[in-house]
């Protein structure tokens, strides 16, 4: 047994019970981006409160206020603020799950009903949305506290708790939450660990100490009074859509190559160091043409592949506002359209920088093409990247924790994406963020048949708990 | 009186009993793209087949069978076929014109009833969805003949007659009517005059003798499984949309000038007597860009913009299937797109010749850029261009009457879009084929408040027996 801990014994001996109470959890249908399902995300928080009482939890339920949604005025589901323990010789260590899933049917493709947590016996999967993203996490922290009480062992640290229940639709109210807290619930926290995301692949544990930020830009053009037939008008005009056509052509290369210029060069220099990081994570570039559905990678060479989700920008056309888009052929010169593309932002790469960069640079392709058309940019918004030290204690305890456990060192990852209250609680708490994953990279979190392993659920619950005794010995 | 021919006095001393006639046919709303107005594309088809009745016209009724409509079955409405004379010794004309009409209703913006023809006296204008587009010049038509017959002037020709009642949703079965009556009803048919268009301005008649065909394009770039997180997968994989606007990019220049390889050869050149049609043509740039809402022509030469859609070709791009579409920030990466552009053709450009350059042309640039998605390209559906001799004697007599009635000679136009029924007449009979307006450039066929001058009316029925009367003197 990789744990010697009686803890982990009591979760390994007990496993089919706090599988029970993850069965109970994800029977609560918590779907926070649908108004007729709010009430079933309430109860969820009534539930995850009543079972963090019962272990002696201290909780707060911090109520968010009304929102409009779909038309319908729904109250926001509270956020749970929790405290469990306060010996200042210990430290303290604030978790963060959200007890709010993806809608799910069985409509959709489901093999099983979605809102009952099901298990495959050969594989050793179970079955049900929310079981990885975030409900099986959530849960390995109550089981950590659960076996320490069981086995008669004292908490290595002080625990503070921030479950949310809108993290699937935008996390309304959270922020203002955490920055009010800071000083309050939060003041005494020495470092930040999220459990909601997944390994790279299906083998190797990770530690993920990187996000991707964004700035996201719509471009307009508009020149006829309206739409205009082509046959009347197609060639006598100026047309919007050859202008956007020209001017998105000269974003990126299909090889993802970026063409705004300044934009590379304000990228952080790779390391040699830094590049061995990927070059040993435990991946191969086939993983990624399964997840893509196809051979579509930009790279054959794992590193550059990785490197190009996590540690360089990325630039994506999305679509076009105003334009043609349904099936058939319609002969319409659109009058007006808005083309939509965003950055993803590596450090040292701020929404700042990179607005003013693609502003100047779009006008000045604008202005080569000698359009009559109006054109104008802008930034809908913009979030900063994201990097953590890994030199810091709380990643050294997360590495050793995994090495107790899985007998490896975690791969260290960067997510290509944002997970915003990642900085949120950086910035606001001044501390230490580690992203410490329960699930694999094939759980789909948001797809159909979403599942997590019985081992990934045991181990990683267990996972949690060295980890934080590891903080004690480390910190 | 520009005409002295006793029908021509009748007309004019007659107008407001022939406007009422006109007004009749207002009232009945036979709006042909919605089901629920069914009923009243029939009733104004029995409506007409009365009127041509009365006037000793012959009318045979073809029915055309049903029709799914937004998932409904309706009966199309009929053509009816019409035989005026048959005196051997006559030239014969065959007329066509359509007695359905565009959708209104008053919310639209109409500042009348749309279906009760109004006068606004001030202007000498009648409003009402019809008017212009294509009730009056049918009705022109049956002015003439109880013109003739009033002031018992012999007709001139003999006329044979195609009223469609589904022109503004697809003309379905006219072309099959058409080609099966070339043999029978429109054996003996000499030349073919078609009312359905209009001036290029608002003081100038015109006489048409091009239309542009169309070559429609789809283009699919396919890659990964399913839509892809930009965050996750931006900069690890080749995008479709990426690949698409290289593609789309290297279409047509902002100034309209087409970069498909072979394209401009085969355009038929340019003669310096056919420039000059362009040149005399009274009409200025600054009506465009009032007709277009802004600024946004090409050119400011006259000629070279009435070139541009008259005897140019045009490639307009139309939109993107498959892409984010609404408002808002998605940030996916579609999987699958199909970009959709058309290119208008004149001579001696047929839809086969298009076909073939455009695609080896696109698989060569696609070729260049080295992308692992996968390439598809489709005409969706391709229209000969149609060029008419106007140094027939149709249009010499078309010229006279011009001459005649307006007193100036008319400007020679083409039009950028395609009329498709025009070129099957042209193909089915082998005959000249003239398209001879009776409204103005600003009637509004399609738009809200479609009007149609008083004099338009008048001196346009009068156009039409002019030109009936030149056909025989100089045919």
């Amino acid at each position: 047994m990789p744990s010697s801990a009686p803890f982990a014994k009591y979760i390994e001996d007990n496993q089919d019970a706090l599988i029970e109470r993850l069965a109970a959890s994800v029977a609560i249908a918590s779907v926070s981006g649908d108004p007729s399902y709010r009430p079933e995300v309430h109860r969820m928080g009534k539930w995850l409160q009543d079972e963090l009482v019962k272990l002696g939890v201290e909780v707060e339920s911090v109520p968010l206020g009304p929102q409009t949604l779909d038309g319908q005025e729904v109250q926001l589901p509270p956020v749970l603020l929790g405290k469990y323990g306060s010996d200042p010789k210990k430290k303290t260590i604030l978790i963060y799950g959200h007890y709010d899933v993806q809608p799910a049917l069985k409509s959709d493709g489901w093999e099983t009903e979605p809102f009952e947590l099901k298990e495959d016996k050969a594989t050793g999967r179970f079955y049900g949305r929310g079981s990885s993203d975030d409900k099986g996490p959530i849960l390995g922290w109550l089981n950590v506290i659960e076996a320490h009480q069981k086995t008669n062992t004292e908490m290595p640290v002080n625990l503070r708790m921030c479950f949310e229940g809108m993290e699937e639709s935008g996390s309304n109210g959270l922020e203002e939450v955490v920055v009010a807290e800071a000083k309050k619930t939060f003041k005494d926290v020495d470092a930040v660990c999220i459990s909601d995301n997944y390994w790279l692949g299906t083998t190797s544990p990770c530690l993920t100490y990187g996000l991707r930020g964004l700035a996201y830009f719509s471009v307009s053009i508009s020149g006829p009074g309206a739409d205009l037939h082509s046959g009347v008008f197609g060639g006598m005009v100026h047309e919007p859509m050859t202008d956007l056509f020209a001017i998105f052509s000269k974003l990126v290369t299909p090889q993802g190559e970026i063409l705004v210029p300044g934009i590379a060069d304000k990228v952080a220099p790779l390391t040699p160091e830094e590049k061995k990081r990927y070059e040993v994570i435990d991946v191969k570039v086939s993983d990624f043409e399964q997840a893509a559905g196809a051979e579509v990678t930009i790279s054959q060479d794992k590193a550059t592949v990785l490197m190009a989700r996590m540690r360089y920008p990325s630039l994506s056309i999305h679509g076009i506002e105003g334009a043609f888009s349904a099936a058939g052929a319609k002969t319409v010169i659109p009058s007006s359209v808005r083309g939509k593309f965003s950055i993803r932002l590596v450090p040292d790469l701020t929404p700042q920088d990179v607005e003013k960069l693609v502003q100047t640079y779009l006008h000045e392709e604008f202005a080569k093409l000698g359009s009559k058309n109006k054109f104008k940019v802008e930034m809908l918004s913009g979030g900063m990247p994201w990097v953590a030290s890994i030199d810091h204690w709380n990643f050294r305890a997360g590495t050793k924790a995994t090495e107790t456990v899985y007998g490896k060192t975690p791969d260290y990852t960067r997510e290509g994406g944002s997970i915003p209250i990642t900085l949120t609680f950086a910035d606001a708490l001044g501390v230490n963020v580690m992203l410490l994953p329960m699930g694999r990279g094939d759980d789909g979190a948001h797809s159909i048949n979403e599942k997590l392993d019985r081992s990934n659920f045991v181990q990683g619950s267990i996972l949690l708990g060295e980890y934080l005794t590891e903080v004690a010995k480390l910190a």
